[in-house]
């Protein structure tokens, strides 16, 4: 599905949620998930989130008809702490495990000041800020990771263990937008590889590893059997290790490198774990949290800083609402053409 | 006090401990916190956290002088949810108020699963591993973050906004030490760009800018109205960021911006925030956690990466365990005349 088309299409959200959620269906997905899934895509879309917009659509398909992950999937929830809950997604995606367990956390955030959640046996195909901005929008602090496909090797290591392994952080802010981050702890992600790689661009330098575990600018070399590498050095691995730890480890999740679906042809998504932990600012005896926040932030945009996190969603995502979501005619057709 | 003397002297950590309490109390700082300072700075020394070793101890004692911190400070500490913990450390070090707070830290974890500790009107002058191994030790993960003096610009920025904003993540690992990173945010430590300045070497391009927002190899002049940059560029930046809102505004301590000592002449210990959240990992549904991770961490080893975060530590704890803490005799010395 290519990006490079002329726009000419302006679709209003919901029409493309809808279009979205009959492709899902059309794929064995319950109606509920199909909801879920295709809003999500369409907010990613929506955002100028392209990399998990309508760009990941041909992966569910692919992934769905291969029988690796299961649409129809009802996630089961235990409370094992009065802070703490587990979230057996049962091989489905993770965004309706996530979902359903929403009202849950709110209640265990609200009486304790702050959840954790440890969801394992899922599929996350997107982008982490769609599930945290539901918590900011309410007042909550959120931290999630994720874990994915081996592709990115540790410190010095020479071998992929790491999946591009996501953070994301969101706060409230006053009288904003809440901020929220969100990104992979690869030095690039998965998909600027294979981008660069069709395109024939180079990469910098210490983006990857080749097969011999030699420092590479081929995007090429690092797809055969090569690795990315962490983004910032021995730090950035730190945390993507941490990401292990903590959205596979601490949830019973598989690793990145235990993801084998090599009997499912045409499966892109990881079966792994996700950890989500919501906390209530209120809590910290700082009654004008929100507004601290907005103070820090005014201070950092003073300080030159231009662009923070989640500011050209934003920009995005308004003109999308006003005008719709842009799409070229062909986007368009292949997606008419998916749901039948 | 140089690190540069030969090595011939060979103290016990109980006798280094015993000595550097005495140099606290001198100082007017409380018995019970003198003990827990000493330990703690000991304990950096005997693992060769040497930047948070006895190398502190003259900025402790003029910190101590200067008025700026209450060495007989008492945490007062308060319930703020069933697995929310608030901490005024009023004005004192933040590690008593730590101390103070870990049997209500673990009763909390072992209740709901996880806790959050939000300690505020706190000063932290030493590494963030030694609050955490004692929770890893028993089984549990925790990540814990605090706040310093402006030094660091936002991504993009020509000014000082965050401090060098350590962030540190404890795990236990199955028949093994706990995995332990603690490291700053920021592209290098402030004390390698004093020591560089000092010595006249130059630092990586990237670490820094000038006074007019350039970047710098120059320490002088980072040191001169410029600022470190954080690691990691945008992404690091990010990380930063969520250290100001999690261990300051979450907390309700100062931001590293809002830092000001002027008024004590000789004071350098930041007066901000730390945030630690434990977790219990059992909860995860995943009672082989500590092997899991454990497995994980060999993976990594056999992928290549030869040394993790904390193996050099346990290395020269063992040795210094076995053969006494290095000093030279010009650092013996000086603490024996900082004791009285």
């Amino acid at each position: 599905m290519s990006t490079n088309g002329s726009t000419n299409i302006f679709l209003p959200v919901s029409d493309l949620t809808d279009l979205l959620t009959r492709i899902f269906i059309r794929n064995g997905v319950s109606r509920d998930s199909a909801g879920i899934l295709a809003a999500n895509c369409a907010w990613c879309e929506r955002d100028g989130s392209l990399s998990h917009g309508i760009f990941r659509m041909p992966g569910y398909v692919a992934t769905l008809k291969s029988g690796w992950v299961d649409g129809c999937a009802k996630a089961t929830t235990e409370i094992a702490g009065a802070a703490f809950l587990r979230v057996d997604a049962q091989n489905g995606f993770a965004q309706p495990a996530w979902q359903d367990s929403l009202p849950q956390v709110f209640k265990m955030v609200s009486e304790q000041g702050v959840a954790v959640v440890a969801i394992r046996n899922s599929h996350h195909f997107s982008a982490l800020w769609p599930d945290l901005e539901p918590l900011a929008d309410k007042g909550l602090i959120a931290l999630s990771m994720v874990t994915g496909l081996a592709c990115v090797a540790p410190y010095g290591g020479r071998r992929p263990v790491f999946g591009t392994n996501p953070i994301a952080f969101a706060t409230p802010v006053a009288d904003a937008h809440p901020m929220i981050f969100d990104f992979a702890t690869s030095s690039i992600s998965n998909g600027d590889l294979r981008i660069a790689a069709k395109s024939g661009h180079q990469i910098p330098p210490e983006s990857g590893i080749d097969a011999s575990g030699n420092l590479s600018a081929d995007p090429s070399a690092i797809l055969s059997g090569g690795a990315l590498l962490p983004f910032g050095g021995h730090k950035g691995a730190a945390i993507s290790l941490m990401v292990e730890i903590l959205a596979s480890g601490l949830t019973g999740g598989l690793f990145s490198s235990e993801v084998d679906f090599s009997s499912h042809p045409g499966a892109e998504s990881p079966r792994t774990g996700q950890v989500i932990i919501a906390i209530d600012p209120q809590r910290g005896g700082n009654g004008a949290f929100e507004r601290r926040v907005r103070q820090l932030i005014d201070t950092v945009r003073d300080a030159g800083q231009t662009r923070l996190p989640s500011d050209r969603r934003y920009r995005t995502r308004e003109l999308a609402l006003s005008n719709g979501i842009p799409l070229s005619q062909e986007q368009h057709e292949a997606l008419l053409a998916m749901a039948g």
